[in-house]
């Protein structure tokens, strides 16, 4: 049956923000590539990259943020606590990293 | 009337390569948003990021080989290498700390 | 007298390796001091420089994965929560970023 | 006979400078150490790190500034240009991604 259940998230309340943040960088990187198309500086381009870089280490500040307070907090009541911990150490990592 | 005199970039002899992977990671941003709408687990998303910041930085590094090879190595014989290294340094700068 | 309370730490269970760890990095840097003062290449000392940022970024990652497991697991339990997944996050991007 | 010829190097004019640096972030590193020996608070501890990750990729950024203005400005005249982009490259991309 069809009801959509909709599972609880570190963002749901503010899934809406978060969307915002995501089409503006969606933009932001169309915009580059329209600066490729018209052969622009390269020092530029870059300029541009970093600033979607910033904006998706934002995105990404935030997801965690809502993950902990709500998930792992939820998690560690339901002893996934250590689980949890491990899942979210690798997701840090990976941002520390950048992939 | 309006001479289409393109300049030569860094990144011109690869520019359908780099538009390419533009156009890639604007989907992977596009489905990040769709992800979210989804209401998708907090971590796939944010491993998501991570690939998305990954392939920027390997846009990045290219486009920064392709100015050094080409406008940093012509900037040098023009007497330009200072500026040109300055500007660079506050390039890689920027993308060292992101943004 | 002052008796020394010893506060438990999310590293408490490994403080041994951290130093261990600790210990080493200190040596990398004296390392790098010894590779200026010879005059090396520049390029060799970079490369020792991001050894030293990837072994940084371990015992970050150490450290956060104790404190997540110990301190906010018993935070949360305490009340604490919010308090300290604000702190933990400010942490995080402190370290994504760098300073 | 013992005639040292030292090599320029891109850092050669400031050596000085990033000898008293090295020695500062080696001295940070070892009050890093300590704060563990005394079961100092994690966040602290990672403060701290994180101040010593943003010392270094000052240094790093001044010894790659050095080598792009000496070094592969002269490479370039030397024909070397091609050769020296790709280490550059190299050491720029494990700058970025720390190790």
């Amino acid at each position: 049956m069809a009801t959509g259940e909709t599972p609880t998230r570190g963002y749901t309340a503010t899934k809406d923000q978060l969307q915002t943040r995501l089409a503006r960088i969606e933009g932001q990187v169309r915009g580059i590539d329209r600066m490729v198309a018209d052969d622009r500086y390269c020092i530029d381009i870059l300029t541009q990259i970093s600033a979607v870089q910033a904006a998706l280490d934002k995105v990404a500040l935030g997801l965690l943020d809502g993950h902990v307070r709500h998930c792992v907090a939820e998690g560690t009541q339901e002893g996934k606590g250590e689980e949890m911990s491990t899942e979210l150490m690798a997701a840090v990592g990976r941002l520390m990293r950048r992939g």
